[in-house]
């Protein structure tokens, strides 16, 4: 939730200079995403979101990201593309920080989550990972398992202010990720971060995916834990087997779960559950006091962490 | 900038079965608005916007608010309308919270208020003046004189925090505010808080006017007042002659300025000044730390009082 940057009119008006978009008829300051400075823009040609990149987005891997999007939605994923200018640019400056304007895409995220919303980002989620794989540029995850421990480093000392005894669980974590993590599990384009308020629906139906500046490449069932944590636990933090079941039999419906994916999915979970509670511990010790956005509970991601600690093998989800 | 109320899905689908408005294909928060949680909510039917009453509306002045946009509406003002639902209804509940859904209203607000802002929206203040006179409904201005000094003593003791001798400088404002304040000039339904983001345009013509949930009976060259502090200081609060000039002569071009109304407008313009420092220094005092606004500087309007306090007559503000 947030809107970091405000758009003077004379600079949003030389801005969209170089677009051949019609007349401005509304611009509104979106109160959703925590990285970057989204409006929605309605012109007399329709309407879009205007994104202002952030510090949080390094502006080299912009390229990246939206040709993806152009990418994906070539090949059939519904997802918002850049808009070019006159120029045939997507990409340019305004107030000093890099944006784009991309299409809009009509639909809900859904607020609770049912288990038919689970099957239909299973499905999804594969149908991107194929459509990804013949994507031509690549970016490495900054947030996978060589970002945690420098990341763990910087929040170790205060990590007990959340919780006594966190920065212990964390390290004794990492130490088993460090040994455990796999190196050569099909991998290509994920989406690194296929949360509910990124998957849009209109009624039952998806309509499509949002967000792709976490997008990089890694192991495709490093996604698939990455949606396991996002989706398939309820508020009071239980595991819903079922919705995880659903998930993972529509993801292989499209794209097989080979035997290895399978049985490394609880350790794939545990590293998705200690990267979002690393940048969520670490978000929590440094956000400024009055700042705009409330930063999320890290301690949601322990819990979730716990949880596949326990697990015994992919049963636990639901596949054998 | 606020959403305080999540709307989860089932809430929303049971709300707008109410309504004729056909199938949701959007639905996004708007990061405007300090007071109550919006929505830009798009169906087939078209774009609305959902607001969910929070704290500071009382929900038994609601009728009074909504009412006066189809008042208004109805004699050629642009503003927004409340929607009915099937039932004539135009004010639910949802979330626990007085809900009502109005029209879109196209346009921008100005960042940057240009001389031609400030002549279109003295002639559309003194519009709304004309058109609300024969308006049914009445309601106190609980911001005005006699609720000032409640406010202040809810904050006098830690004014300092913000200022040496900010409470001084009130007590003695506020004893000359009690003693000056008129009691018998032009009055009728005011909009109270006709700031720039509630006055859209498209291009340089004034496309309408939003939020009313401040609008109350109080006098017409106190709206005025308002207006000069919200439209004619520059960003270095320096005030802008030709813009208060070009706002004054518009509005009496349409409803004429008494010499009564001329002579006070320093007082009124001291009191507006009064009023939203001290609303401000009260948020600023009271924010809880995290909170997902950031309150306005109290000191904004602490200099523009001091510009008011130093003003001998109405030639300050370009009209004689």
């Amino acid at each position: 939730m947030a809107v970091y940057t405000e758009v003077a009119d004379d600079d949003l008006r030389r801005f969209l200079a170089a677009y051949d978009l019609g007349e401005v008829t509304s611009f509104k300051g979106i109160a959703e995403g925590v990285e970057n400075s989204n409006f929605l823009l309605r012109t007399t040609r329709g309407s879009f979101i205007l994104t202002l990149y952030e510090k949080r987005v390094r502006p080299e891997d912009l390229p990246f990201f939206l040709e993806l999007m152009e990418h994906l939605a070539a090949r059939g994923i519904d997802c918002p593309v850049p808009v070019a200018g006159r120029d045939g640019e997507s990409l340019r400056e305004l107030c000093g920080r890099p944006a784009a304007i991309i299409t809009f895409l009509e639909g809900l995220w859904p607020r609770r989550i049912q288990p038919e919303h689970c099957r239909a980002v299973g499905e999804a989620m594969a149908r991107m990972h194929v459509a990804g794989s013949d994507f031509g540029l690549s970016r490495a995850n900054d947030l996978s398992m060589a970002g945690w421990r420098p990341l763990f480093e910087r929040c170790a000392e205060r990590a007990h202010e959340v919780q006594p005894g966190l920065a212990r669980t964390l390290e004794q974590e990492l130490a088993t990720l460090e040994a455990a993590w796999p190196n050569d599990l099909p991998a290509g384009v994920i989406h690194a971060d296929l949360f509910p308020d990124n998957v849009f629906f209109l009624g039952p139906r998806l309509s499509g995916i949002i967000d792709f500046y976490f997008a990089c490449n890694d192991f495709f069932a490093y996604d698939v834990a990455v949606a396991l944590n996002a989706w398939c636990f309820e508020k009071d933090l239980s595991f819903n087997i079922t919705k995880a079941r659903l998930l993972l039999k529509a993801y292989g419906g499209v794209r097989a779960i080979s035997r290895a994916e399978l049985e490394l999915l609880p350790i794939l979970a545990r590293g998705s559950a200690v990267r979002f509670l690393l940048t969520r511990l670490y978000d929590w010790l440094n956000h400024p006091p009055g700042a705009f956005v409330e930063p999320k509970d890290p301690l949601e991601y322990e819990r979730k962490l716990r949880f596949h600690q326990g697990v015994r093998g992919p049963g636990a989800y639901g596949l054998d």
